[in-house]
């Protein structure tokens, strides 16, 4: 059930021992807004925690070195930017799945698998709901918090780059700069720091690019070969797909990147005028307009001559 | 002389046909301050057009499009974003260089070339400065304001991503994007787009590295030869320059780039505990503590052994 913002304040109010749930592959959203809220409980005198079914990368040690022991019985499940209980990964879906009493998040596609859910879809994150929500509770916030927000209200919004960014994002992030975030920082861990095991893959994929209909399609293929020799994780690749439309001229990318299995899976990413769901769909695949997926279970020649001869509806 | 901010105000309110300087090879602060401040003055019926040595770049064409023909004789010189009269091109430096009324700027390196100066050196960008001057003059900031003023707080921070950053910025951005402003688009123009050059040379770059000292320190090599084949424009190494600091682990980049003459200019990135501006002044050059540079009147071989050579008091 869909609760409204004054209810929601009103449930964290009036609850206490609250374990907070983060999802599976943690990012800087969820992780912040986990932590921001476990602080603000306890600033409150309130017992909290949070917790992870895979642990926190270390670049987000400035937040999870925060001490968080869950030293006490749970009387209260929240969640916090998580869509499904699918997503709480096998530990967390296991023990809590179908417990979770406050559901906090802010993407459209949320399930509903909480008791109550209070769900803002047009919150570029949910760190920006979880902000608005420490302040309806009254608690000061601290340098601490500040830097748990800000990590979310700019790792979702690409450092407030995406069209997701509204008027309330930049006000909310002037407001935790003011509270002491330390945004330099952050922006610096988050964004400039680059692998280079992703340079190296980038270097490979703009080496055997192919450039199609007068440069207007670029084509990045991640063999298993390249993907063994660099040594990328599944999360290294997201950056490459980008890339394969961020090129000048590019209106749309695909990046087919081989599965252990040998199959193929296309990534594709696309600008004005080329609907990215539609042409997946052709392969049955889908997605968003500006980025899709979908698959392929031949070789990459045959994969790469359907493609061709799909774009040639839009680009012939 | 420098004068307050109400003096400023006034005098671009007491003036009338006025020309507006911006500095060469633009970037979008000086673009965005130059047509922000066009559009106000228009506003208020007087007449005022944008100059520059070099013209406009494509990519700003959504500001520079706007009418702007100076059809009128000057009587008001004013500059925005532009440092010192040598900034200002040869054209322009020529006709105007040592009558320019008033100078509105935010580098704390400004010469006060002009008759009067409001300089804001804590400002992350001019575009700040003359939204605040706008505001002041009572103009109704409108979309086509909005858009040029974002580009500048956008582009002078990185997209909101450095350290000149401050809470006005994001209260700045904010409005401006309530007002109108179509930040997605202008955040894509500015930073999503890369040049196919760029990537290639990056590619030449980070197969021919030299990581030093563990990793800690990268170097990057661009002869002649590789600038002349990957067809870079001088603007377009900026980027390399920043990616040799942002690999992971690195503490210091060092780009050292062929000029036509065979000598070779370094540019040198640092992040904490290492002074980019003592090591260059080590070979006579000199800048800021993250970011320096010197040049080097000698072969490659030599210049290499000379910067380990000065690396090895640090990280031996």
């Amino acid at each position: 059930m869909r609760i409204d913002f004054d209810l929601a304040v009103k449930r964290l109010l009036q609850n206490d021992e609250i374990v907070i749930l983060t999802h599976a592959n943690p990012d800087g959203d969820t992780i912040g807004s986990g932590f921001a809220l476990m602080h603000a409980l306890k600033s409150l005198g309130k017992k909290a925690a949070v917790l992870n079914s895979d642990g926190f990368a270390e670049k987000y040690s400035y937040i999870t070195d925060a001490p968080c022991q869950k030293d006490f019985e749970e009387k209260f499940v929240v969640s916090v930017d998580v869509a499904d209980s699918k997503l709480l990964g096998k530990e967390l879906e296991e023990k809590y799945g179908a417990s979770v009493d406050l559901s906090i998040d802010h993407h459209a596609t949320n399930r509903l698998f909480a008791k109550e859910t209070y769900l803002e879809p047009q919150s570029a994150s949910a760190c920006e709901i979880v902000f608005e929500i420490i302040c309806a509770m009254n608690v000061q916030i601290n340098r601490e918090i500040a830097n748990c927000l800000f990590t979310g209200v700019s790792t979702d919004t690409g450092c407030f780059r995406y069209s997701n960014v509204t008027p309330r994002t930049h006000t909310i992030a002037s407001k935790l700069i003011e509270c002491g975030a330390n945004h330099a920082m952050i922006n610096e861990k988050m964004f400039e720091t680059k692998k280079l095991c992703v340079l190296e893959l980038q270097q490979r994929c703009i080496e055997q690019k192919e450039l199609l209909f007068g440069g207007k399609v670029c084509l990045f293929v991640i063999t298993k070969k390249i993907s063994e020799e660099t040594g990328c994780e599944e999360s290294d690749y997201d950056a490459i797909v980008a890339l394969s439309r961020q090129i000048e001229g590019v209106v749309v990318g695909i990046t087919l990147k081989e599965k252990s299995d040998g199959s193929f899976k296309a990534s594709v990413r696309s600008g004005e005028g080329f609907d990215a769901s539609a042409f997946c769909s052709a392969f049955g695949g889908g997605g968003h307009v500006r980025a899709s997926g979908c698959s392929f279970d031949c070789s990459l020649e045959e994969a790469k001559d359907a493609i061709k001869r799909e774009l040639e509806k839009t680009f012939c």
